[in-house]
């Protein structure tokens, strides 16, 4: 049993341990894996690109705990859900809009706190609800038996990329620490003879960052399988001063 | 068999990984859980107030190591305690005040670095004294075993709030990730029709952060069941340009 | 069965959980201990000194990947090292110096990366190359399953301290997140006697921190058995405005 672990709390306040600890309680057991608690606060887009990157590499049966919630308190539903064999337990607020995307098969479930919690006046959903379903679902309980199934999940609006015969144009949609700009175009949309324009400037594609100078601006295909801008030991988004959401073009000059 | 670590090391130094090797090396099943290495350096008060937030969620028999230790190489004893089934290991310095406060019984033992640990001119605590004991108490050995008991470990000196028929006078003890500020008046002295000020900023007292305006300054029970202010969907310590210590007061207007 | 990670990739992008999950899918029940994800982005020496302080301490059968690579994508090896009994897999730019320099009996394997991989156009070597590699020698495979033994591995040139009758000069090679300036100067050459240079500025050696007045310089002999030059409770990097690189000087005044 294995349960990882993705929040934007920061490790420092005690939060993080607090979810293990109620976790170790009810399944003592089970491997806690750290996926990141170094989400910027409140970034939904962040926690859902990152948690994209790893759901499905996890054996089935894994659960994928997910924590980035600026609305707890107010009234959105907590989600269970089983995907291709993995679970996950997290905010109905996006975080979980490309596993749904992706799976073959996905079953949602709202969770209903009192089946997985005691009654309590005052809730850290972290620790109170998301971590004991965790557990609980570990241990290899069906996500059926901890609410019932919803159909309308809240995805987060990712307007796809517009690929006409001779272009296509997305928007960055990640950046990583290294600077590097992830855009949503996927590596079918790119055709031979395209170079890539973002920030008014032009740049070849090319095959490995190998394939270009040390500092040179270059667009590629990342491990992912998406167009990526990078700057060959440097930092694209510094270079070029882009943040999320900047216009990523592909065109035949 | 499942240990914590709680240190001020930061990782990227390689000493964290060493206690973990050392964990290891003597118990090689044992699960060892990240609680936090971003504690301030040297903030014993932050690491205290972190460890109680997780150390009883924990199933007994966990093993919860702190390394906060300004005076390393100093003459401080080395602590390992039972508490509640619970067992501590880290410096005499403070950072289990709030453990030993709320515990119903616990047992406080001097480590004799002798008996967990080759003779060595030069000593790494973390590695060298606590990893070894950690790891002996996980494997089941009991702390009466590590050394001698003693009567008067380090507390840090935390004053409580002042409460009148009318007000309650407390501090700031801890401001999270989120800017949100924590203060020492706990729930019970609250009292229908009060309002909060702190900074000479007033503010009511809600039920949830659901009851607020984005961006509004609020006072509310946290999940700890302590009076917090925040600001909704921002940051009280920004808003209010609070530090640990600012006077937090509750009276009836 | 325990896997340690050493990266530069920083946790919030999901690049490490995709590792984690890599493993955990060829060998679900490993154990994962982060080592650190903090090391400054392609910083080959710091991940490398990291590394030495912790790669022994683990029992033999332990594996240790590092992935600080600023050439992916290049033409640099992948290796797999079996140490003393411990394994390594990581990129072959110097990450391993100071674990071959001290090593025993070393072996080192050039990955090949057809027997560890899918073919893949598109591969991040931390997913696809090294987690697997690791998953495997955790299972038990020997290094030698894995490709050809090479006797070139790349080695950080480390110019050794230059020791006379009555002075030693070395230089500063890490800097810890405490500001401490560890030098490359061996206990073994440090003379009765000996006063400390750094920038210009004088110190004195003495044994341990409690023999230094609050805000001193001083220099000591650390847990690793070097010389490190601390500000009994400050930072020295912050004193002495220093870097990597500073000269260290030891004489007899």
């Amino acid at each position: 049993m294995r349960i990882t672990l993705l929040t934007d709390f920061g490790t420092a306040d005690g939060y993080v341990a607090a979810m293990k600890g109620a976790i170790a309680e009810i399944s003592p057991s089970t491997l806690i894996d750290d996926a990141s608690h170094a989400i910027p606060p409140g970034d939904i887009v962040g926690a859902a690109l990152a948690l994209k990157r790893y759901w499905k590499l996890y054996p089935e049966g894994t659960v994928h705990v997910v924590v980035v919630d600026p609305g707890v308190g107010s009234e959105r539903r907590a989600l269970a859900i089983n995907a291709d064999g993995r679970c996950l337990v997290g905010p109905d607020n996006g975080v979980f809009t490309f596993v749904l995307k992706t799976a073959s098969d996905a079953k949602v479930i709202e969770i209903d706190a009192e089946l997985v919690t005691k009654p309590s006046s005052r809730t850290f959903h972290g620790r109170d609800i998301f971590a004991p379903a965790a557990a609980q679902l570990a241990a290899g309980v069906s996500v059926d038996r901890l609410g019932r199934v919803i159909t309308d999940p809240v995805a987060i609006p990712m307007p796809p990329p517009i690929a006409t015969e001779a272009s296509v144009r997305g928007e960055v949609v990640q950046i990583d620490r290294f600077g590097n700009l992830v855009s949503n175009i996927g590596a079918e949309l790119l055709r031979p003879g395209y170079v890539a324009r973002v920030a008014e400037r032009e740049m070849p594609v090319v095959a490995t960052y190998a394939d270009a100078a040390v500092g040179e601006l270059i667009a590629l295909i990342n491990s992912d399988n998406l167009v990526e801008i990078a700057v060959r030991d440097g930092s694209a988004a510094i270079v070029l001063d882009a943040q999320r959401g900047a216009a990523v073009e592909l065109w035949k000059r």
